[in-house]
């Protein structure tokens, strides 16, 4: 197969079916810009069963995303996009750079929930932009963004919402989008604990990449128990 | 008279006019949020004078602020109004912490004004931050931000269209706004070569306070050159 992109967590191959990539996730992780490295037992396997079973529920939930199945064990089948250089952020509660950035005590609760852009940048270490950076950068089109800004906030209602029963409250999380050869304005990426931060509803325990960042050990374990309560009936 | 409130660079002091106070402009000045400290000869002075000229022309334009006109020689009286902690930045040319952020050419020239909003917070660095964090950190309501936003674009094509013919570039530029005590959003603050950055057209030599931040030397003569653009007829 054909590699098309290497990112720091997944490698994207060419298919035989044309506008159709598949996606294989790594158990590298980074954090801090690249300039923490380590890896996460079984990560790829479980990042892959994770982002499978929100994009599914995101797909049924009508929101259009990039998602087409899973394939081996690590990868899902994917429609091709151009990934808009543009990240989405959307935070309930203040948490990581968030809480650093505005001098809030992580945890506090934001009376509404706040959307942020950073541009997809490692060299720059992913700066935070408004809109007018986006169009001074020819990123996307205000009609791209105004869908991506919706999308994300829809996302963040559906997955709050799917997450309360399973224990787990959705603190913040990063998505990325891309355009398919219509155009159109598709979800893409992944969604797990590296994008996302869930903390357990009633210890507050964190069940995401922050045990990797702040070498809080039990990593792995983390994120298989998140995969265990989405995957309870 | 009674201090109400002692900035960086200025005083604001309560007179016996009820709505009404008087700002004193200092020689101090400072950069890095505060990490570089010092003081350029007769800025008080000058920039009370450029900041009147300012005013004065943008009132005319039908641009409400805080200004009512000259006192001392370094000083303005003007509307009390509570300032919003929102530092509204509008630039035309890549500079400073934009040309850094995005990894662009100083001078490179924006497609469109660029407009920002800075956490007016001197402790956390004036942080970038956009409409959802000044609705979380409840800074100003939306209305308040249309208009200052509204404002800040407006003053930027006054004011590029003063400067022209008088030889300066407007690179950007921030903006305080303030309430008065009806609610109404004026243009508060100052506007000098302490908070703009002015170019010469013809020779792109910097007249504004990147040459204390850089040390570039001839500081006041370069804030005398502005001032005696603006008062060419």
């Amino acid at each position: 197969m054909r590699l098309l992109h290497e990112g720091k967590a997944k490698q994207v191959y060419a298919t035989e079916e044309p506008g159709v990539v598949l996606i294989r996730f790594k158990d590298d992780a980074t954090a801090f810009d690249g300039k923490k490295r380590g890896s996460i037992e079984d990560k790829g396997r479980l990042n892959a069963r994770m982002s499978a079973i929100f994009f599914e529920y995101l797909e049924g939930k009508g929101i259009p995303t990039h998602y087409l199945g899973t394939a081996g064990e690590r990868e899902l089948r994917a429609r091709r996009v151009e990934i808009i250089r543009v990240e989405v952020v959307v935070r309930n509660v203040a948490a990581g750079s968030l809480a650093k950035r505005l001098g809030l005590a992580e945890g506090t609760v934001l009376a509404r929930p706040v959307l942020e852009l950073y541009l997809k940048d490692d060299e720059l270490g992913d700066p935070l932009i408004n809109r007018y950076h986006v169009r001074a950068l020819g990123l996307a089109a205000d009609a791209e963004m105004d869908r991506a800004e919706e999308l994300a906030l829809a996302v963040n209602d559906l997955l709050s919402a799917y997450l309360e029963p399973r224990g787990l409250k959705l603190i913040d999380f990063k998505l990325e989008f891309g355009r398919d050869d219509s155009g159109t304005v598709l979800l893409a990426d992944e969604i797990s604990p590296d994008t996302c931060r869930f903390w357990d509803r009633e210890t507050g325990e964190r069940l995401d990449k922050d045990r990797f960042r702040r070498d809080l050990g039990g990593v792995a374990d983390a994120y298989r128990e998140v995969l265990r309560r989405l995957e309870r009936r």
